[in-house]
């Protein structure tokens, strides 16, 4: 029976969008996962009444939390993910022929096996680089067998399981697990909503205490909360503004044919830019 | 009474925002203009069901249509603005020193009318520069007195009395009425909303047209469809990501001080990069 879905932020602002029917709802021991199909953005999956994906418009978000770390370390062979469950950044990041092993760590299997059933096309499952494991990324940091070259944190909301992806701890974690050359990259949510404040500033102050470089980038998600998403940048030095990084990106990209929707090199250099009323927020 | 203003687009896609009361709400001859009280956005104006802007947002839309436009002119004295009777554009016009005279010509005085009341932070009326004409903008650029330096097109929506400002004619008319260093800038919907391609395509090709050089440049407006917005820049020459452009933006805005809160040097240079799904509407 076809329903509006309806996800508030900011007050009383909120999302609509047409549902023809739910495909998959699951109350798992962490959180509720649900699947809607829908008329306009294909399959789309919420968590705790929060959009996390849909099947049209997953590729900003993806591309844009895997490139922006793969293209800036000068060869990324081992890449942990944290979180990530639909499998879209482990797509993304398996295009870089350097990587040799990922692994994915879920702590929810549910919705590996939702996005598997009815988003197809988002996972590269099948590949054999890539490892899921179902673990809580905050122990699972705390002894990594190898380290890193790259950590992506594609977990959800600061509300339910991702809370502690928020915080010092994790990301001191974060940055023991990473080699010399290490670079991480993170979503944190929407500069526009104010009750967000305090977790964005919350990374932000983390990163900047934990690594030698840090940075806000942002990405345009029209289903994300008013479709403005910011992302952290994080390294042990490396600037992904650097002339080294830009050309890496422009040769890299020939390589990945047209396989691309969103990121490129000028997206990549235009997404450090930030707003005065973003910096501040920052800044606090 | 308190009650859900809700917005569709896209299909069954929507935004919806918590009224507190509707303050202004009135069938003129050309469209219906309506002012709400909301808890998280100030108050918003709405026009055919539409949000136009609201207190809390507006500032991206009227930083990113006037600022890219008078600080790529070298010097701009005589501006032209076609709708923005809500105040905004040319508040942000009038920021630059050396604009003698804005023409600022709306077809519903209903407009003006509503914002000066409801939104008195968001127009610059007493200033003696600003001369509001209430006319169509489309017979407007017919017959102009003087030429200007820079026309900006701040129309509502392509249906209604705005989808004149989509065609080949108007743009033809609007280089005319340019003087030879002219500079365009004009908004032009969101790239996510595939029902708005045409229209996006439509203005891309007449800019193209009429115009020596035009591009296509965008910002986030968390209240308009899917939260990315796009604007056409065009113009007899000026290319806006030229060096002197960009030293030009970068000693201007020394005069600012801190009045703007999204519009900035790296914003002016990001706005123009395009992810790749964009460029293929605009390539079509």
């Amino acid at each position: 029976m076809p329903f509006q879905y309806l996800e508030y932020y900011n007050g009383t602002t909120g999302l609509s969008v047409g549902v023809n029917k739910v495909l998959f709802s699951e109350q798992t021991p962490f959180q509720k996962v649900e699947v809607y199909e829908t008329d306009t953005w294909g399959n789309l999956m919420t968590i705790d009444g929060m959009v996390m994906l849909s099947e049209k418009d997953e590729f900003v978000y993806h591309e844009m939390i895997a490139h922006v770390a793969c293209f800036s370390h000068p060869n990324p062979k081992r890449v942990l993910i944290i979180g990530g469950g639909d499998g879209g950044t482990a797509r993304e990041v398996l295009k870089h022929t350097s990587v040799e092993h990922v692994d994915m760590v879920e702590i929810d299997e549910a919705v590996v096996r939702a996005s598997k059933q009815f988003m197809p096309g988002v996972g590269d499952f099948d590949n054999p680089k890539l490892h899921v494991l179902y673990e809580n990324g905050l122990t699972f940091v705390d002894h990594v067998p190898l380290k890193y070259d790259v950590i992506i944190i594609d977990g959800s909301d600061p509300v339910g399981p991702a809370v502690d992806l928020f915080k010092q701890e994790f990301y001191d974690k974060c940055r023991d697990a990473l080699n010399d050359n290490g670079v991480l990259t993170g979503q944190t949510e929407s500069p526009w909503v104010s009750s967000y404040h305090e977790s964005i500033q919350s990374v932000f102050r983390a990163v900047d205490n934990a690594f030698e470089f840090s940075r806000m980038y942002l990405a345009f998600i029209p289903l994300y909360p008013t479709g403005m998403w910011s992302m952290a940048f994080a390294s042990k030095g490396i600037d992904p503004l650097s002339d080294e990084v830009l050309n890496r990106v422009t040769s890299g990209l020939n390589q990945f044919g047209d396989t691309l929707k969103y990121y490129n090199a000028d997206m990549h250099r235009a997404a450090f830019a930030l707003p005065g009323f973003v910096k501040e927020i920052i800044a606090k």
